[in-house]
């Protein structure tokens, strides 16, 4: 059992899709990463930031799955970051209807002691230059450092994203973001560029068509599993996230042959994650059914074939 | 070893994607379906129809492949089917640029009598009505029939498309067209509304993402093979459909277990099938380099997850 250090976006998400609306719900990066990496046997922080307007019931959910929010800084007086979405009838498709950094503006991490010597770190998606201060605050380099991104800070930071880049071990991006930031269309081709970055581990989001690991040569795929019905998408890249980083942190174990299986995991937690609104879903989540899902996976993927 | 009956068009297709153009080269449904069901071990006939400005040495391709061109008639002062298509710098559009029916519009296949016993139709894409007549002339019931279908007759003969549906065992349609056939957005969904129309499995190709098989309340994916480069996916979909039929074919054995081993063997001819225009890929395809990508196929999808 290892240390995981989770660093992203703790938040107030208001959702809209064609199934159905919410008011204000638990919502953030951290918070979907902590709650699908607290299903494997790890220590895992969340290093984030809340303003006093964050219910302590959010707080007990945190720390009820033994997640360390002794970094989870609270601003006194502050609001808590507040994004509002509506999703298309193509889920694929979603127009951010209103975005309030509040208290993430100022928002300066500070990783607790006793996690930096973490074997895993996780950076969420935020600024490029957040994620930096977090890597350079570590005592000892982590065995993986994962980073998440987005579109946005491509347009808006690309220096300081290419300088985290430089610095880290799985660059995890989707598909569009991935040929934005490479120039590439080709996936094996943005796949090598970005690995010239600076990244041994690419990690290609595709959402409901699954992701693929690039390492060196080679190349895993897990597929999304198919389902009846999607819900809600929110958070389902970051349940993914927390589902790899967690499963990587708990084995402590960081080959490729790994890597793959922390893959399917983060893909069969993502695939609860979108059955109901937010981190519904997740909160009700029982060990049995996720491996009674892993099943699924094997099921969906294994075949037979003797090869020549 | 068993009999494979190929019902389908070989045509003249023009082609321009983003890396080039071809004048009339060798296309058509069957074509692809009958060389890429060629790599296995089969008895394969090709019922079709072409003009006599059709050369020589194109049917001499199929004869030199063991492919059993005796009823592929050729109509004297007739002109072969022709399409003329581009591809978009997103290779998943294309616009149809000609369609020349010729001595398709007159087109009334003829099972040759050997083949009244096949053990496996493969229906190409086809007027509804034409595949009907096929399955019609069969004299033993076929321990399989694959049917391949398109949105055109969705919307032009909706009632014959459901009436030869319901005489199949599988149905292969891309999600696009699985959507438009059920009212169902989901693909889960979609293959149960399609399975209750009569196929025992379906098969939705995702292209570029893969391919489906649902059977009941199963399901297996095959992902397509993460290329640097698709030079040209004219004829994937038919090649996929080709290894599909040709392994089982020449298998004679259709368990879902079987089947599963199908779609990885039409997902690999198809990956060889876009690297080149047309055909050209197929034809210089040799065993070794087959059997080398299903490596990587096994490689791509394989894990070792212990499940509890």
């Amino acid at each position: 059992m290892g240390k995981l250090l989770i660093v992203g976006t703790v938040a107030f998400d208001a959702i809209e899709t064609p199934f159905g609306k919410t008011d204000k719900i638990l919502g953030g990066a951290a918070t979907f990463i902590g709650l699908a990496a607290s299903q494997f046997d790890v220590d895992a922080a969340i290093v984030s930031v809340v303003g006093d307007d964050f219910p302590q019931e959010y707080l007990d959910l945190f720390s009820n799955r033994d997640l360390d929010i002794s970094s989870l800084e609270i601003v006194p007086g502050g609001k808590t970051f507040f994004w509002k979405g509506k999703y298309h009838n193509d889920l694929n498709v979603r127009d951010t209807l209103v975005t309030e950094l509040n208290v993430l503006a100022d928002f300066s991490p500070v990783v607790p002691v006793g996690y930096k010597d973490a074997d895993v770190v996780m950076l969420g998606n935020l600024h490029p230059g957040i994620q930096m201060s977090v890597i350079n605050q570590m005592e000892k380099r982590p065995k993986l450092i994962i980073l998440d991104t987005m579109n946005f800070w491509m347009d808006n930071s690309l220096q300081e994203l290419l300088e985290v880049i430089k610095h880290i071990d799985v660059l995890a991006l989707n598909d569009e973001e991935a040929r934005q930031l490479t120039g590439e269309y080709s996936l094996v081709k943005a796949a090598q560029k970005i690995s010239e970055m600076g990244p041994k581990y690419v990690v290609i989001k595709k959402g409901e068509h699954g992701a693929l690991l690039f390492y060196k040569e080679q190349v895993f795929f897990a597929p999304a599993l198919p389902l009846e019905e999607v819900f809600d998408p929110t958070g389902a890249g970051d349940t993914f996230a927390g589902g790899f980083s967690g499963y990587l942190a708990s084995t402590v174990d960081v080959t490729f042959e790994n890597l793959k299986n922390a893959i399917i995991h983060g893909s069969n937690l993502a695939s609860f994650c979108v059955e109901k609104f937010g981190t519904e879903r997740l909160l009700d989540l029982e060990r049995q059914e996720v491996n009674q899902r892993l099943h699924q996976f094997k099921a969906l993927t294994q075949f037979d074939i003797e090869l020549q």
